[in-house]
């Protein structure tokens, strides 16, 4: 975890993690933590960044990453065995889940449990940030095939929000 | 987990979640979740609240919760062999985490290792509130003895900040 402050007077814990304090920047950066792309490759997400804010250790085998979406971005449609809990943060959006299409305010929390098709868009014209607690020991996300793609559009609210 | 929308078109998964969301409704309390006690008793806090955001699954052993703490108040002063992942919500204050007294201000992240003294207070005269992760089995906390207590006020700033 990077970090700008840490407190050597504190002796690390025996899994090797040291008090520390990593600072809030600005407009949900925070000092000297990458700014990463949300994926290393594809072409299903667009304008969607990630920060990882705690990685995981072996007592708390969850990692906590801060998503991103530009206004009019989105994150792949997706699903996978494991699960999700977000937070919005950050303005507001809508999200794809399983069957639906809701919208999320600041401070919501949505619950996406294993194999439910999910996709995250900033269609509120301001960027749209949440929390996203995952597994660190965890499937790969699976795209939808054009079979899952014309299925999910029979729902023409769906149909209108999905981008693949 | 109390939720305001779970969605029944969408099977639960292997664990037993559902989809759902849990809305925020206003500063900081969730719709139909319960806003509980920080501790079911003792004299060693002031004026904090707890609201279970998530409370794991076995994939995810991890539970998410929202401390707040009115202006004054101030959590236990206390250690525990499991670690804490903290991130203000609401406000700001203060942490005495290992040595040392920090400010914090939103969105600031605290990092509290295995072993290691703390104690969080509301000393900006408005409500301070944050995010904690923890382990869903963790060892019981432990409070300072006489001993302990008197080592930890040899250094004057944390004498006047702790909290017993």
């Amino acid at each position: 975890m990077a970090t700008a402050e840490t407190f050597d007077a504190v002796k690390d814990d025996k899994e090797g993690c040291k008090a520390s304090i990593l600072r809030h920047a600005r407009d949900f950066t925070w000092q000297d933590l990458p700014l990463l792309r949300y994926k290393e490759q594809g072409t299903t997400f667009k304008d969607i960044t990630r920060q990882v804010l705690f990685d995981g250790c072996s007592s708390v085998p969850t990692a906590l990453r801060y998503f991103e979406i530009a206004p009019g971005g989105h994150s792949t449609l997706e699903r996978h065995d494991h699960i999700h809990v977000v937070m919005v943060l950050r303005g507001e959006g809508e999200v794809f889940l399983g069957s639906e299409v809701h919208r999320l305010a600041t401070h919501d929390i949505v619950h996406i449990p294993g194999g439910t098709w999910h996709q995250f868009r900033a269609t509120a014209g301001i960027s749209f940030g949440f929390l996203c607690l995952v597994a660190t020991q965890r499937d790969r996300p699976q795209l939808p095939t054009p079979e899952d793609i014309e299925c999910l559009r029979q729902n023409p609210l769906v149909a209108a929000f999905i981008r693949t």
